[in-house]
């Protein structure tokens, strides 16, 4: 078998595996596609070596084949096609007690704190796995994590059909909760300054602004009638965002705290206190936004084919990553790790 | 008739005034007491004469009795003991559509944005009262008005019976925050570096705690079994507290932000999304947060008694306000503007 792994340094080297036999509650999976992202991008760089610790194997985006089944797992058999949610909790710290295990205390992250899915064979726990039905083939099912984000974001945010909605940042997790918000009702404007990102938004059917061309809290306070955006999701991380969105939400706006801020910006509490603002930090997802980013895609409500950029063999991992690290990546690359 | 007037620059004047005929949706007070907070201090500062507009009467947390009826009022009778939710509100915003008043976009606060209750004789609309029962005095009913600010807080938070909350910052809201707290079942920790407010704290029955002589956070951590708040409430308005609001909340942990903060300072972002923190601005009161307060006080639940400090004639304002500034007034001082 084959796999890819992280050497540091920006460097990954293809080499060969082994297959690991499932422990009693695990499963072996044939892995099909991988679907690389921001954090990948954020190892790449070196920024996560203390939870990767390289030489490791990453990936978490995944879709692929149950082989073997450990031997107390029921519910899967072999051969049905399945995605991964990638986390890995105790079950017995005060987050997992209360029904919070996707922000356990010891949450592992698959394929950043655990070996990950750019290999030809995973090895994961029977209760992380969620079936595919058979109207979501393989290369649309490596699109249900970051699908999951989404609607784990939007359900954060408590966005309603009716409601206005501006997310801050035009990247592919800013376009799926646009998409997500709008396949239930809520009227969705997405602000993103790079015109090739508003152009793959506007492709997919997304109202979009450019806050570099006119001044976004004045459009906002037009488009909903002086009143504010009902919910404003911040998906960009940087400090201009962080301002614009207590600027445009309504009185009791929710804004949903989508973005990784690995420095503090300022933030205008008074405008929390003023207009009895609430702001919802949103991470990862439970099973039910599983489930529903599944659904999403098997009612065709949200067709994720056009994110799709491109598709290549594990072996043009190094490739993958250069390209994504210069911005020629479009939305979404797959690594197909079949052989 | 007598009415104090803030010249501004700190001077405050007794001059005569004239009573007011209601209006017919209108009701004139006979003012009783009236406590002085933060908020007169800030006036007095001179911070927000661009919102009095000096000379002007301030004053709103008051007690009084039906003196005149405007012709189409109801439901109230000349002699009753009322206090005054000081809200005026326009009733046709987007947030007063919305259900939402308290936070109208053209909100007059009475007694900062128009006339105050630091007269003999006050004039309000109808629609502000809320009559006091028999066992609530006009002294204590002076206080209905802070504790309808902590019940708000209360409520916005969502706290329940059994959960851990901490207040950062030991003045009059926070105290008054520990005690709707308490109150309701939760296990409330105020935690307030000076000394002399947690002994009031704690004559309250309270239980305070010392951030300058210990570590706030290891504390919290041991209080809640590592769990951290289910609550905190950010009373303060300090760049510290604002850092520690993060640290010490639990996973989904609601914080709750009280405190006016004038200028931006750096939050914990990244915390918000770790631990899927919520942020929650609360302002003023609603109508239910009167009821409540009152409530409170009749029933004996919270006794108030202890935290009027003294009770002054009206023509001592400017010497209540030089020691409200200078920090010996204590918890509360009422002013009496009965002749
Ligand atoms: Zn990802
Ligand atoms: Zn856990
Ligand atoms: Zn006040
Ligand atoms: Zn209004």
């Amino acid at each position: 078998m084959q796999k890819a792994e992280y050497l540091g340094n920006r460097r990954f080297e293809i080499g060969v595996g082994h297959m690991a036999q499932p422990a009693p509650d695990e499963v072996t999976l044939r892995v099909a596609y991988v679907g690389l992202c921001g954090t990948d991008l954020h190892i790449y760089h070196g920024k996560m070596d203390h939870r990767v610790h390289p030489p490791g194997i990453i990936g978490h985006e995944m879709s692929g084949t149950v082989a073997v089944l450990g031997e107390s797992v029921k519910g899967f058999a072999v051969g049905d096609n399945v995605v991964v949610r990638p986390l890995d909790y105790c079950g017995s710290c005060p987050a997992c007690t209360a029904g919070h295990s996707h922000v356990c205390h010891r949450l592992k992250f698959m394929g950043v704190d655990s070996t990950g899915a750019l290999q030809s064979y995973w090895t994961v726990k029977a209760r992380s796995l969620h079936r595919l039905p058979d109207n979501v083939d393989l290369k649309r099912g490596a699109l249900v994590e970051p699908l999951a984000v989404a609607c784990h974001d939007v359900a954060r945010s408590r966005l309603r059909a009716g409601e206005r909605a501006v997310v801050l940042g035009g990247g592919p997790i800013g376009q799926l909760i646009a998409l997500v918000g709008k396949a239930l009702g809520a009227h969705v404007l997405v602000s993103e300054p790079h015109a090739l990102r508003r152009t793959y938004a506007a492709d997919a059917g997304i109202e979009v602004f450019d806050p570099t061309g006119a001044n976004l809290a004045e459009h906002v306070e037009a488009w909903t009638g002086s009143k504010g955006a009902d919910v404003v999701f911040e998906v960009a991380g940087v400090p201009q965002t962080v301002q614009m969105m207590t600027k445009i939400a309504a009185v009791r706006g929710r804004i949903c705290m989508v973005a990784i801020h690995s420095s503090q910006p300022p933030v205008d509490l008074f405008r929390f206190f003023w207009r009895e603002l609430e702001l919802l930090g949103a991470r990862v997802y439970q099973a039910e936004d599983f489930d529903r980013a599944i659904e999403l895609i098997a009612s065709g409500q949200i067709p994720v084919d056009p994110l799709i950029t491109s598709v290549r063999p594990l072996a043009d991992v190094q490739r993958a990553f250069e390209m994504l690290d210069t911005g020629q990546a479009g939305m979404k690359t797959l690594l197909e790790c079949r052989a």
